[in-house]
């Protein structure tokens, strides 16, 4: 008998009808003999509502209440879930993270995750019970505190329990079928992947891909859980994220992002010192930085540009003009109009050639490449925004990820 | 300097703005060089809603999953309402039920209060903070489970939590002024009381009164707590329910309640086990039976009369009929068309003829009585439905309860 444990996010169990979708298939699951625990997002837009309803009575609510506040959420889908299964004939108990044992640190809305215990999970299980758990929520046990943890929390809930539970698999239920070669809605003969390595998994969530969030792959990484990404609204098989394959596709996907915006700082006397001038301050002000590329020195001076949320942009640039002014520049560009376009690919660390294939790629069809940042696994290039939809298609098409069931080894 | 307990029911804390309202008074109670503790309802008809979505997910949801989906209710307006005072700028922190260490039986949804540890809620008192608690709910420490109380349980938790902790005084806030002589929608006259004690309270409460819990006001009894019941939308004194004051009107009130039926068993014949034959069987089926008559014989027989809550009365009758075939009984007659009148006041100990004065006070407007029961300071009738709002006028008048400041000893 197997382990298994699924998540089911808020769209999922966005409303009773779907809860009971969500409850049938628990109860198959368990019905084909499987041990199962399942984390819950809390309903629909209740995390948002609840958001918006501490706003009413505070401008800055103080953060242990907000964690305080947002775990009603999942506890009242868990309990839903738990009633629902109950409902098929299925035994269910719901637990909330601190129930269950997820013990995290003290950062009240952005915790991270230290410890499973899982006492009560496993004599559930052992009970022959369906174990119901609240997403994105744990204790800080030092202070018998709850605490969440922000973006992604409940699937980073999830791979971790399946971490610390030995189960084995984790399957992520979503609003889409898996990870796609590109966004279907860009580019028409986009694929579904079969399967993707955790590595590459990191790289496409990185580059914009909403798939999966960065956290819980790199649990299933550091813990080799596979992650099953599929549909919570059909049976058809989603993508595998797993350790590398034997055979590795040279690219995996195109990924694109145009929540970011750029900021350079023009013409910075080249001298020691200066990019730790530049970032250290937006280090300190907890900015997150996602590009950073400077350019050789002419004249004496050189360009420095990075790339941040578009939601972080204007502290990000009152910071570096005061920089600027500090370190004699001319002068600061923002420029919100840009998109990152990613090509991602473990097979690419055997294969050169696919960076110059990118450049070219967009050149043929006549997009300015504004700033380049590559891994071993990927090549990203910032580009005008409106042109980005027109260089996921061209990508897509010049590596051939549409037509091709098997890219194999002969790209 | 002083602790005061605070209670605000649903109504109270409906609304962001509401909140807002209840969070200024806490901070002027604080300001005051006061310690306050604070226990919070869910917002508005969110227990009804929450109950709604469960329905429809479980017709006869699973206990312990209900107490797990109802506490989210306290959980949301809790943390609001630390956020609504911390904007104040006094700190304030929420505590769950089980954070406040209040301890339960295992009973989910009906769960009784063991003790209060109060653990937290003093540390957090200690450095400053105001305290807000979630209402009705609890944990049962050997399974470690969420429980709630069910009805009236916020007020319970607030009594008991200002007896644990030795508070001076438990404020309980709600929609109304105070207590009344009678209900203000039917006497025009009635008149607010300032003080009552809380053994009239419990007969008013249990003939009817709504205005506080009979689990509340019991535990005031046993600890000796003050129990201030006042408005949330006026800062006028409302009615303090306390030991025996000294001078002791002779009627507090005139309570009445249209929620029960009569249930009469016809000739049964009269010998001994007969009563129990009939109440056993309503006892097991957990039936909360509130007034029990039974008339002398009559040719070998005799009838037995009982009133009920109107939701069980169904199950009630059927029980009934079940008992009258088994005893050789005429047959079983339910009138829901009743209704129960009841005055009550402590100095009716001291003071004969009260009773008689109710009966024939009924008799002037030409109300039939049609069961009747007391105690050493209350007198019940049940009367016709249509008659109920006739007797209560009638009675408040008799008594001179409406135009007379003090009744004093006289009456």
């Amino acid at each position: 008998m197997s382990l298994i444990v699924q998540k089911y996010g808020g769209t999922s169990v966005g409303s009773p009808d779907r809860i009971d979708r969500v409850a049938d298939r628990i109860a198959a699951t368990r019905g084909d003999g499987h041990d199962v625990v399942v984390v819950v997002s809390a309903m629909g837009k209740t995390t948002d509502d609840l958001i918006a309803l501490a706003e009413t009575v505070h401008s800055d609510p103080p953060k242990r209440e907000m964690d305080m506040l947002l775990t009603a959420g999942e506890r009242i889908s868990m309990a839903l879930c738990a009633m629902a299964v109950e409902k098929r004939g299925v035994e269910a108990v719901s637990f909330t993270g601190s129930q269950a044992g997820i013990l995290t640190d003290a950062a009240h809305g952005s915790a991270k995750i230290i410890e499973i215990t899982g006492t009560r999970v496993k004599e559930a299980l052992a009970e022959g019970r369906v174990v119901i758990v609240g997403g994105m929520q744990g204790v800080d046990p030092a202070r018998k505190e709850v605490t969440t943890m922000g973006r992604g929390g409940s699937d980073a809930t999830a791979v971790a329990l399946a971490a610390a539970l030995g189960a084995d698999a984790c399957e992520i239920y979503t609003d889409v079928d898996g990870v796609y070669t590109a966004d279907p809605r860009i580019v028409s003969d986009a694929r579904k992947v079969d399967e993707i390595s955790f590595e590459e998994m990191l790289e496409m969530t990185a580059s914009g891909s909403g798939v999966l969030m960065s956290r819980a792959v790199e649990f299933g990484r550091r813990f080799n859980i596979p992650i099953h990404v599929r549909s919570s609204f059909s049976d058809t098989t989603g993508t595998w994220v797993k350790e590398d394959s034997m055979e590795q596709a040279v690219i995996s996907g195109i990924a694109h992002d145009r929540s970011e915006a750029k900021v350079t700082i023009r013409s910075v006397p080249d001298r020691p010192g200066v990019a730790a001038a530049v970032f250290d301050p937006l280090a300190a002000a907890g900015i997150n930085l996602d590009m950073i590329v400077q350019n050789i020195s002419r004249d004496g001076t050189t360009d420095i540009s990075f790339t941040a949320p578009i939601s972080s942009i204007g502290e990000a640039e009152a910071i570096s003009r005061s920089t600027a002014r500090e370190l004699g520049a001319e002068g600061v560009t923002v420029d919100r109009g840009v998109g990152k376009v990613s090509v991602v690919g473990a097979g690419m660390k055997s294969h050169p050639g696919v960076a110059a294939k990118v450049f070219s790629t967009l050149a043929e069809v006549d997009i300015n490449i504004e700033m380049i940042s590559t891994s071993t696994i990927r090549v990203s290039c910032v580009v005008d925004a409106a042109r980005v939809d027109d260089a996921v298609k061209a990508l897509h098409d010049a590596f051939e990820l549409g037509d091709v069931p098997d890219q194999g080894e002969d790209q």
